[in-house]
């Protein structure tokens, strides 16, 4: 997918909402733990209610990976449902992955080729050499970890380097790779008075914001400076979203909470000029 | 496995050899791609061939992950056979993982308890709460990124920070972190003379050591600054070792190989009087 294909939909949807599939087996609905593959059934009824809504999906590899075998498969059928059924979501493949250059060929092939991921989230603390060979797929982004919306986020990203914190010398170095525009960027919404400084340095890129919702984030506040005039933002939500009921309705009061979270990106869609009314 | 085990080992096989089961299918002998699982058919033969020689293995997950399901089943079934015929030896899953707290929980699950490595590589740039999920593990070690050995290593690594460079302050910061007895450090080898530097700022931790061999750093070099009293050093040669032959003879060359590494770390060991002659 490229950026225009992204944008379009956007204006189409009158969203830039993603959402999160970091699914914890612990936290699904007792009716779905009988299923064969009970992540999968989760995964499909939550996109199934929220597709119209949603112009991206996350799952966090983690929650897969934590399954073996087993989790990989479920992994592997969510991403496959999506691009069958709803080929025009952007689809985020969040592992944080980063090694020397052919072992990040690796990671890139697997998530990219292999599952068919439009993007995947990268940490920088290697360099170039183990974040270009993501960039070098066409038409897919390599979506790299700048501020994160931890409480540990600041150990390192804030220190001071000759040109600014850490997490600005990211940005600012990463801008000079090859393929960068092919990047977006991880910024988190915990930190929403960064993002006018952020905007400054990328001004065109999407930055993708985890943090709204449940970890406390502000979509007001965050799209205040984080909106370019390409929107430039995807906001994702999960356990707000995904876990917003827990009995067979599941999936309505999910697609309740997506509304919810959809018409207040409508709105700020429409103020700033964004989408016609 | 606790570091006394770790140690008894390197004494008793007069090495702190780590192999890097880093494989490729492009690359296997030919009489191995007719097997059913080639990948663990390879790491079988290596490992029957080197465990005398080797104190730890380091699949580098990558590789597993790039062959979807059935890399994970070989991934799985690797481990399996080093725990159950071998389980003297120290295991380092090579992931490079790295998350938001409860995130990076279900990682160490996936490596430490689902697969049973007795350590994971891990990337630091999320701060504390990223990794100390990790090192809540008991008798398991985290190998936090230090300084790595690629050619854009030292794009951020190297950066000016208040205290010294970035990877200086990642060293000295993590010693502060709850558990930090369970860490080990990874420092590429292409860079011998920064060891010194290191090992004032961790004079007692263990260090995983790759790029000695195929990337170019000298063992003799780095044993000069980075060896302690516990020896401290685990030397990481992949390519070099399990690539030696290409034919039925392939195991047999990776042997050669490997021993030809054992004997010039006895001979270290000996001479700093680190074990008996």
């Amino acid at each position: 997918m490229n950026k225009q294909e992204l944008l379009r939909q956007i204006q189409q949807k009158k969203s830039f909402l993603c959402i999160g599939l970091d699914v914890d087996i612990e936290k699904i609905p007792q009716h779905l733990k009988e299923k064969k593959d009970p992540i999968f059934a989760f995964n499909k009824a939550i996109i199934d209610a929220t597709h119209h809504l949603a112009v991206a999906y996350k799952p966090n590899i983690a929650f897969y990976e934590a399954h073996g075998v087993k989790g990989w498969e479920s992994l592997q059928k969510t991403i496959e449902y999506l691009n069958k059924n709803y080929p025009e979501v952007f689809t985020i493949a969040d592992a944080k992955r980063g090694d020397i250059g052919n072992t990040s060929t690796m990671y890139a092939k697997a998530f990219f080729e292999d599952l068919g991921f439009d993007s995947v989230t990268v940490a920088p603390y290697m360099g170039s050499d183990s974040v270009e060979p993501f960039l070098a797929f066409k038409d897919k982004f390599t979506i790299l970890l700048g501020l994160t919306s931890n409480k540990g986020g600041l150990d390192f990203q804030g220190l001071s380097t000759p040109n600014g914190k850490l997490y600005e010398e990211v940005l600012q170095t990463a801008l000079t790779w090859k393929n960068a525009q092919q990047l977006m960027f991880v910024v988190g919404a915990t930190k929403a008075s960064y993002f006018e400084k952020i905007r400054m340095i990328v001004p065109n890129h999407f930055l993708l914001v985890p943090g709204v919702g449940a970890q406390g984030g502000s979509l007001q506040e965050v799209c205040k400076y984080g909106l370019n005039n390409e929107v430039g933002l995807l906001i994702n939500s999960s356990r707000g979203i995904i876990y917003a009921g827990n009995d067979v309705d599941f999936d309505k009061k999910a697609q309740k909470e997506a509304k919810k979270l959809q018409l207040e990106m409508e709105a700020i869609l429409l103020e700033k000029n964004l989408i016609n009314s």
